[in-house]
């Protein structure tokens, strides 16, 4: 497909490498022009705006910071909705806000163009393997279409429904669940070390039983090993996806206690000078408090 | 081995019978002499009183219901601490309080006795099939001796300190761990179905990708279903759970801001008559709250 | 002194009447004309926009809705900044962010004109009776030229700092701590009723002694006789309330675990269809909690 | 009256001290006897158990440290319920469990004796000028009997119903609200501080308007300066308070959300180190989560 790629973070540009892999013809865009030199490089067309990257594209890919650098991109004259041909489809990928996809819903359709939401699960090394896990939402023809450029980034595709903005509830929630199981296993840490019992024994307890889960091990190693380097997701990045889960859980008037519970944690944490640590990095508040 | 058994419950009863199974000479002892009945037609000798199940035994087994059913079959004339042989091992398999653990410790000391704390993990369907997960604590060469029951009742051992104390740590602290899966949970699929996102396509998502551990998936089936029954652990023996892990750490020093909510959902769901549902139910509470 | 008053709500119409009792000379605008008749019939001149209100005042005061509603009348071609004299001072009143204030300080101070919050507390009855308490923040000239402004409106007048943003921290931390007086009761009253004793005899018990204060005495009263009619002020303008202190606290990096409590208070009182309903009626939740 | 008086802490010899001013034959007894030699001092009778205190007395008043030095003193052979007279009245003025309440009721009344619960408002300096406040239940005949006792100690007398255990209850709820308030001015200055807020200024404005308690003036001046010293009410005292009002409220499957915040806050502070301040250091916490 010809695919105008939006954003060559750590994850877009992995992820775009993989397409370019599969075949599939890319313009790409990157707001800091030099991320996007190593793919001039490689022979790929390198767009000078979004809306170059959008013009006669079959679909473009946004894959940004937060929900003001979709903005930036799509909205306004001189932007990809501009230039975006009719009947193609945005498919916006990254972790944005549940209200933002129900006004990208609005905004395409006006133009005639698709939306997908299909936000990802996992971290660089994964999308680099082309091994991530994608939600996507909206019309099922347009999934079906997709589908490609889906199987070419990641390993499993859940199709969670048929309006775009349910990936996006999708992915806030899940993002939500991390952050309660780094929460729950920092409290739990505080108590097993305080208690004198072997921190690694704990571990190999839990994720040997019912909590045989990548989640516990990946989290509960760091935790363990009370050792959050190298930094994988900041607590500024954590505090974002917190406040995202908080403002949909607001609009939808569903009240999320332990949701609160970690913001408090992150604000501590930032308070504390962690806002660049690993968001794991929250689990030292438990151990803190403990005395540890 | 020589063992007593002492507690037939659902749990008791199924390790008991797999313990004959493996070849051991067992004679066992219940509070409701009714429950022994089934085991004397097996042929099974049935004590009248915990010191009779005692006499002569190389090791007992304590599986009852709380601090008090242990304290009472073990503690003052006529109990089993009495007729315990110098050299012979109490194993107490139940979920009980860390401080009663270190009371055993020196009683059975001062009467030259062993003592190891190896509760278990698993409902009583894993443990009719010897499919228990069982976290060891005491003087290594005891755990050594018993690992032939524990073969005999469960999947895998933990050994996991040589202070029997520490066993029931894990125990309590592990358990807090399942409480904030089911309560992180129940608010996550709040703002799922508040969101008008199907929530079987949500714990899809959870259980093929990052959460792929057996609680996601027990848990994240009933309350993805909303369907709480058949009561598999009662609200009631949830509080008693949590209470142990509150008390363990406030002895501790260690605050468990998660374990507090999850006192408060508890009673709040006691208060609304949910005291005998499976403390799963605890989910209903984030569904009330969004108005579900 | 020569004062645009803008913002004829339930507060700002008694305190502009206040205004002119004292003799001062006001210009009023309100965003709904029709609620600027009555003072049209009092032979008050009434402006057609805020940048009428303003031109040739002393000083403008805001008493509007929300940030939203101060950034309306004050920023944009033909609003009140424009036509506000230099040297001329804005007293903001009402309920505003602390960064709005921190905003209007800048752009006030572009144009040579001055800045002062002034927030106030106390119902409509109190701003009827000229009984407000006023916190005030600025330079300590401009403030003591509205000295004689505040003296018409309010019973007192407290000088928080001579930055004007301090007010607006105050007011919004004291607003907090309503709120966490009215949960704290409800909480309180939940357990009181639910063991029998006399919700009434308990607030005689604590305004008689070390709650003697009229917060104490206000919510006491309405929680201990579970009504929460007529509405003083709306869960909606709470939630807005708590916005407030949430977002001061996060951007100083502070964790305000009762203020999140609360959040998550009114959240549910809003999905229980309490949305329009006193904020004090938050403590039907924990009625409710109680089994009540 | 003739009073057996069991207590001599620091609030037991002041109140005994008064009856004895106001003219009541007292007996007093204190579990380490050297307390007690100031009162033979002055002449008065001095027990060398609990049951000599009681014997022939018209009343009893407990006011010792915690539940068990109740039933160390009341409970037992050679203990006061022993010997009190048929008739008589026991005053417990000492916060105690609202359960321990209840037994107190039933064991005296199958003694023919009566029961009443009376405990107290106010800190030593209060208790010797004979200025606490007394919340008073039981049957309405014995408190008439008793006011003539009150009116010694204290400066008002509330009756708060007809069976004992309300007015533990109303105590242990009115201490949880101070320790609410104590949290809820912790956290509102650390919100002021850190934004650059003279504290004295905001407790100023709130102690000169709707915040006008006594309770809100001694905390919030030990909050304000940051100053704990000297320690009013100890952070143990403050944890077995806080333990008194979850237990009546588990008793009452009542959750208080504020409880257990306050319980973690109080935990936390512990494990620091400061288990024998004022219990209002839990505002120290924080301070040290806003990086102060």
């Amino acid at each position: 497909m010809k695919v105008g790629f939006i954003g060559l973070g750590n994850m877009g540009s992995a992820m775009a490498r993989n397409l370019i892999k599969a075949g599939h013809a890319l313009t790409v865009y990157n707001h800091t022009p030099s991320r996007a030199e190593e793919f001039r490089l490689l022979g790929v067309t390198v767009a000078r705006t979004p809306s170059e990257a959008a013009a006669g594209a079959e679909a473009i890919i946004t894959m940004v910071a937060n929900d003001h650098a979709v903005e930036d991109v799509i909205f306004g004259s001189g932007k990809a909705i501009e230039t975006l041909p009719a009947g193609a489809v945005h498919i916006s990928m990254s972790t944005i806000s549940v209200a933002l996809s129900h006004r990208l819903v609005v905004a395409h359709r006006d133009k005639k163009q698709n939306f997908l939401a299909a936000p990802v699960f996992g971290r660089p090394d994964a999308a680099a393997a082309a091994k991530l896990f994608i939600a996507a939402a909206g019309p099922a023809d347009q999934i079906a279409r997709c589908q490609v450029l889906f199987d070419a980034m990641g390993q499993k595709t859940f199709i969670v429904g048929d309006e775009a903005p349910a990936a996006n509830v999708v992915k806030v929630t899940a993002n939500f669940l991390i952050t309660t199981v780094i929460e729950s296993l920092g409290e739990a840490f505080a108590l097993i070390r305080k208690s004198g019992v072997n921190p690694e024994k704990f571990l190999e307890v839990l994720t040997g039983s019912l909590f045989a889960a990548p989640i516990f091990r990946t989290y509960g190693g760091m935790i363990a090993a009370d050792n959050f380097e190298p930094v994988g997701f900041s607590m500024a990045l954590g505090m974002k996806d917190n406040r995202l889960v908080l403002a949909a859980a607001e609009d939808a008037a569903v009240p999320l206690p332990m949701a609160s519970l970690i913001r408090d944690r992150m604000l501590t944490a930032t308070a504390q000078g962690m806002g660049e640590a690993d968001w794991a990095a929250i689990a030292r508040i438990s151990f803190q408090e403990a005395g540890l």
